[in-house]
């Protein structure tokens, strides 16, 4: 990567905020955008939740849950529970200062502004000085057929606790949805595309699938760089492993790399994965096999470190 | 009043639903109906406030504050820190299980339900089970005048701490509005009404210029009981006085019971003004003094049984 150029990092939950957070403590504000999915937005209580935005806005606000969930660290739960008392359903767990920023979303999105503007609003007040753009202001809402029933991204995976089978997954809307004007414009000064240790399915496929993205990270000119989210043939954190396996992929690092062709020079493994390196470049993409288990914030910058070291190569 | 009669309660904020709680200790719940001004409603972080209705559904349900003030007991404002981190303003002091409250009450009404059916919807979920209604389903918002300009009851009476001058006060919407279908049902049913010791002008007021409301109130052939807001030339609780003063009326419960001229037949004074009667008589009115100042359930359940036995009067 050259000297000061910019990387566009794409990214998905708790995974995806790791690296996030980690790009954001080895580049400078001016260098780094972060594109995170929007297919698991939803409307609990008429009020706009965006889990993977605020996952990655309170991760590098330094408010996250320490433990790894989603949230805000330390919060209250008093809210839901009166929610609760008024006959709502509370199986999607929202503490009250996170219900703040979904009333101050909705709020702002009634009032006429996008989604981007109100996620940079958001993030620079909580004092964020990098980047974070939905991957589109146009509703797209990942949606499983499984083998019982239709269901949204947050039924199946917190209210049904990701138990029923996968059959296929959709991405609606996404064929309608246009490429927020932040991420159009990070896709074409980008000199670094990363693509962070996310559910391929869940969290980054919402992604691709927006109107026009795969054929413009097809045609970008620049390093792309993947990161594995599965690591010994089992999922770093989340029910990917599960819903590969139901879809019929392999589950190993090799059948995560394979929902990137195309769209990554690079496809970084973890050491333990160092002997499927051959499978991943029968996909057509180089393997790197590194420690890429992010436990402590120095992990996160170290795996960034060598990331953007792989943009130089 | 008639074995079994039912009673109709006009009320504002805490004077108000002290005695709505002290007549639902006295009576069954289908004998009683307590309406509740709606003019200081207002919309803060694109939620739905009611502070009056939710006086007295906290009152009743048993979960106010117990210092008399608004809002539950308990209650804790990490929402609300966190909408100031955003930038919203917070002078208007919500906690988190009252924002729940706001929350459900604004999708409730946004999927189409009237604000009678919210306000019962959620009593009734927090086990009140006397009718608490809106004074109507339609919007009335009470703007003072004052030395330092327009501002809504809310602005005047919270964030100005009532230090502007009022000048003049209106009920914007009041001429359009209808009377609630249950507070209309309940004035053609009601064997007494009675007006709470609410302030005249900002609680009061707003219910009486809803349109056709007075006329009723006029016309109604049972018997009307209203309890002065004013003891010995104060006000028991808040700005009331202080705004008597400004808008030229006397301040003293002489001056409050000319604001209920033809829609009251007995005014209740407390006894320390037991004097003013002869005053409270040349405006038409029957005085009847007795001690109206409830500091305990018991007080507010002996003043509802004092106002019963005038019924019968």
């Amino acid at each position: 990567m050259k000297p000061g150029g910019k990387v566009l990092a794409l990214a998905g939950g708790v995974g995806g905020a790791k690296l996030a957070l980690g790009l954001s403590r080895v580049l400078p504000p001016e260098q780094l955008v972060i594109c995170v999915n929007t297919g698991d937005d939803d409307c609990f209580h008429g009020l706009h939740v965006s889990p993977d935005l605020d996952t990655v806005m309170y991760t590098l606000a330094g408010l996250s849950e320490p433990t790894g969930g989603w949230g805000l660290a330390g919060d209250t739960f008093g809210g839901l529970e009166m929610l609760g008392l008024y006959g709502a359903e509370t199986w999607f767990n929202l503490g009250d200062r996170d219900l703040a920023t979904h009333i101050r979303r909705t709020q702002l999105l009634r009032q006429g502004a996008t989604l981007s503007e109100v996620t940079d609003h958001l993030a620079r007040r909580l004092g964020v000085a990098h980047s974070i753009v939905p991957m589109s202001d146009d509703p797209v809402r990942t949606v499983l057929d499984t083998d019982q029933g239709r269901m949204s991204m947050q039924q199946y995976f917190v209210q049904r606790r990701a138990e029923p089978a996968a059959l296929r997954i959709r991405y609606e809307g996404a064929q309608e949805a246009r490429v927020a004007p932040a991420m159009a414009e990070a896709l074409d000064k980008a000199s670094l595309i990363v693509l962070c240790p996310s559910n391929p399915y869940l969290s980054i496929g919402p992604i691709l699938a927006v109107s026009g993205m795969r054929e413009r990270l097809e045609g970008a000119s620049v390093h792309r760089v993947a990161v594995s989210p599965i690591v010994g043939g089992a999922a770093v954190k989340g029910p990917t492993a599960k819903i590969m396996a139901e879809l019929g992929g392999k589950v190993s690092c090799v059948g995560a790399a394979s929902q990137y062709r195309g769209i990554c020079d690079t496809f970084v493994i973890d050491e333990v994965d160092a002997h499927l390196g051959p499978g991943i470049a029968g996909l057509g993409m180089k393997p790197a096999a590194t420690s890429i288990i992010m436990n402590t914030d120095e992990d996160k910058a170290a795996l960034a470190r060598v990331i953007l070291e792989m943009g130089d190569g």
